[in-house]
């Protein structure tokens, strides 16, 4: 079986064999009952690992397109088949508490649709580059710490806040970017996505109000969906969250939470300006607030000046800050930490001892020897430069590529350029379109409370993919943007 | 400095530096203002890694013992300011959001009293014998996956319930456990902690009713606790959980949930009779119950015959299941799993993403490569014939060396014996002179909803230590038990 592979495409190999085998079956080139070659055959032929064609087989398996047969592999199911591999017969009686559960369930965040199926996809979503992170680098960190320190690195660990050189170590990065920390004061979270949703659970019930970005990361708006909290918008412009828009809501909703990203903000790209962030700390002040400062890719500046962290403008303990290393290095690792002090620092750590006890500290202890040596800053300076030449390559392509019709604020840091498209186009109607063009986006509907208010916008992510690959994705872009106005829709 | 390390011990290194150097501190021995050996220097003069030092330093640090001057080292802190060095000044005014989640905090788990130093511990405590942890075939499995995968294994990962050929390693394991589920149907967690936490989180809210075995996991009762459940206990005797008892509790309670660990229970290391399981199950469906079976050691078994899983006597999907790598592989790596269907899987899917994302795909991955290829198998017998031998020479010891008055229940498996002493001995007053005849045990009152129904219990983990410090350790304790006889406490 010839499946073509890209190795240069941040595409994973395993999704490239598992996409290009839902699209044969799907359209039944590969006939019901035809049986699949063996792993380890095809991993041969098509030379990759054994792992990846393992991972693709289990997903389709997983989605109910293909089954293994014990013993002699796996096999194409027929479409009806297809339809109930995965799901309970209908005749099935679930116990009372289960049908309360599904009948109470919080409210399901959207799933996309399937985009269609194009053989060379250029996507502008995810969150860097995979090609550039630093697997060597952390693979002999890795091996140093299990040399080291052999077993002991494997056993529970201490019950706490975290690995204590490893609290030191983001004391000390967050020291040069001016926020003046303890490792007392330093919790390691499982990425940045546990330390918000600790930090929620900690703050706020079901029902309780939180103030959030429109738009806004929308991973954080899952959680607080799921969280059973109220969400309610406070609109950006090109210098934030728009503070004087605050005080109403305030007086309104009595919030339990601000929760916000001032830095390159996500999906936005916009900087909080310095007059806001100490206009917000006194707001904090005056409604007994607290804030939730992700500051998720704050070092990635590629041009303009930094404001300090809200965090550092903060005398009194109102503002809970958010960091991670996922950006800069690997989000596989998953690894990120919350800085707090007093009473919700203490509630903080007792949550993360009960709900998972404690972050692998075989990771934390790899990331704390390969961020000593100084490679995470060679690492993140690289990373600038690498970025900061694809942000303008992005910027040039759009230019060039795109009506001027389309609004386009240009980031001074981060990840992401934020559209807008003129009225009556919508980014959701054109998502399947762009994808049939070989383009793909993250949608603005996904990043706001309420969906609909998002039609306009798209986000893309100029991190992740080559100059030549944005002009050529934006180019593909423009193209379909251009004629969706020529149609007169 | 010379500090004399046994690299034989259980203890960790670092521990061992940090314990000796913590009480040359308090002693006075090391004055205040000494400036501590630098870290380097240290670590080559005892010869161990640099990492382990820094570990010490630190934990000392956040004790408050020493400080770290920039540039200049590490010093020992007077008295007065070891008190102050790590809490903030008595005149700071915290928000009063944050006085609030002082005031209403929820029931801190009483923290146990430092033990008086001894030179050469024997610790009962713990779960495994880390000196037997795969190490070197895991850094295998990391290396293999890291070569193989690079650094698509260190990306985000596919959102969900976890890598998907890992999943079927689990179904497979289960399969050959009696078990039968299908991989859509298992969700892959950090440590079985986290499961436990999910599913309270999905199935009861504050002031809800949870039932517990008495004694039970006191890492569990931690974790209700900070939930704001309301804990009823059910006394063990046995053959478990005294399911005779149950039906008033469940007329009179209406709990949400009831929390079970059939095999080897923590800590009293009996087995669920096969009739209770069955009446159990009779009962979750009289009284739409569901089940949080937690079996964290089943497959340990050293004789006996082994009762089928309650979750496979269960038709209707009452139980959920909860198990995990950790006991018999590597704590550190925290990896544990649910298996559950219908309205509940997909609940605990949904708020384990939003909670975390997802358990690092490179510990996934890395574990799926050491199971798949048989190491997980010949690793559980070896730990098998190891523990046995282990089991066996502790209740030879405590035949030996305690007196007939105290009560021994002979384990079938696990890692615990659960001693209950004769009256009016109190295993909490009789564990500091414990600690200071050199041996540490688990006090029975961390494994009772109230603390003082345990005064009278304690539990030993045999598999930590070898025969000869077993019955050291047995002896030490022999005589510290006789003495409090014989003094007529």
């Amino acid at each position: 079986m010839r499946i073509p592979l890209d190795r240069q495409d941040s595409v994973p190999l395993y999704e490239q064999v598992q996409d290009y085998l839902r699209r044969h079956i799907v359209s039944g080139q590969l006939a019901p009952n035809t049986r699949l070659p063996a792993t380890r055959k095809l991993a041969k032929e098509l030379g990759v690992s054994r792992i990846t064609i393992q991972n693709a087989y289990a997903n389709l398996e997983s989605e109910g397109l293909i089954a293994n047969r014990e013993g002699s592999g796996a096999y194409v199911l027929p479409p009806v088949q297809m339809a109930t591999a995965v799901t309970d017969s209908p005749s099935h009686q679930w116990p009372l508490w289960q049908q309360a559960l599904a009948a109470t369930g919080s409210e399901q965040p959207a799933s996309s649709p399937t985009l269609p199926p194009h053989p060379d996809i250029i996507s502008f979503t995810g969150v860097g580059d995979p090609r550039h992170f630093p697997v060597k680098d952390f693979q002999k960190s890795l091996q140093a710490v299990l040399r080291q320190e052999g077993s002991a690195v494997l056993e529970y660990g201490k019950l706490g806040a975290g690995y204590l050189p490893l609290r030191e170590t983001v004391a000390h990065i967050l020291a040069s970017q001016g926020i003046q920390t303890y490792p007392p004061n330093v919790l390691i979270t499982t990425g940045s996505q546990q330390a918000l949703a600790l930090i929620c659970q900690v703050l706020l019930k079901p029902g309780d109000v939180i103030l959030v970005e429109k738009p806004t990361y929308n991973l954080a708006l899952n959680l607080f969906r799921v969280l059973g909290l109220e969400i309610v918008g406070v609109p950006v412009n090109e210098d934030g969250l728009i503070v004087e828009q605050l005080e109403p809501l305030l007086q309104r909703h009595h919030p339990r939470l601000l929760y916000t990203i001032p830095n390159f903000q996500n999906p936005s790209g916009v900087c909080l300006s310095g007059t806001r962030r100490r206009q917000l700390i006194a707001l904090a002040e005056r409604y007994n607030l607290p804030i939730l400062e992700d500051d998720f890719v704050g070092d990635l500046r590629y041009n303009g000046r930094s404001q300090p962290a809200i965090k550092a403008l903060d005398p009194r303990g109102h503002v809970v800050y958010v960091g991670t290393f996922s950006k800069i290095l690997m989000p596989g690792l998953r690894l990120g930490y919350v800085v707090a002090e007093g009473p919700l620092f203490d509630r903080l750590v007792q949550l993360k001892q009960v709900t998972d006890l404690n972050t692998s500290p075989l990771i934390q202890q790899a990331v704390n020897d390969y961020v000593s040596v100084g490679r995470y800053q060679a690492h993140l300076r690289r990373s600038i430069r690498r970025y900061r030449q694809r942000r303008d390559a992005m910027l040039a392509a759009l230019k060039q590529y795109l009506p001027p019709e389309v609004a386009v604020v240009a980031p001074q840091g981060g990840l992401f350029i934020w559209l807008r498209l003129p009225a009556p186009l919508s980014a959701v109607a054109l998502r399947p379109l762009a994808a049939a063009a070989g383009v793909v986006y993250a949608p603005g509907s996904w990043f706001f409370p309420q969906a609909d208010e998002g039609e306009a916008y798209l986000r893309l992510n100029f991190a992740v993919q080559t100059p030549d690959r944005i002009a050529e994705g934006v180019r593909r872009l423009g193209g379909v943007v251009w004629n969706e106005i020529a149609s007169g829709k």
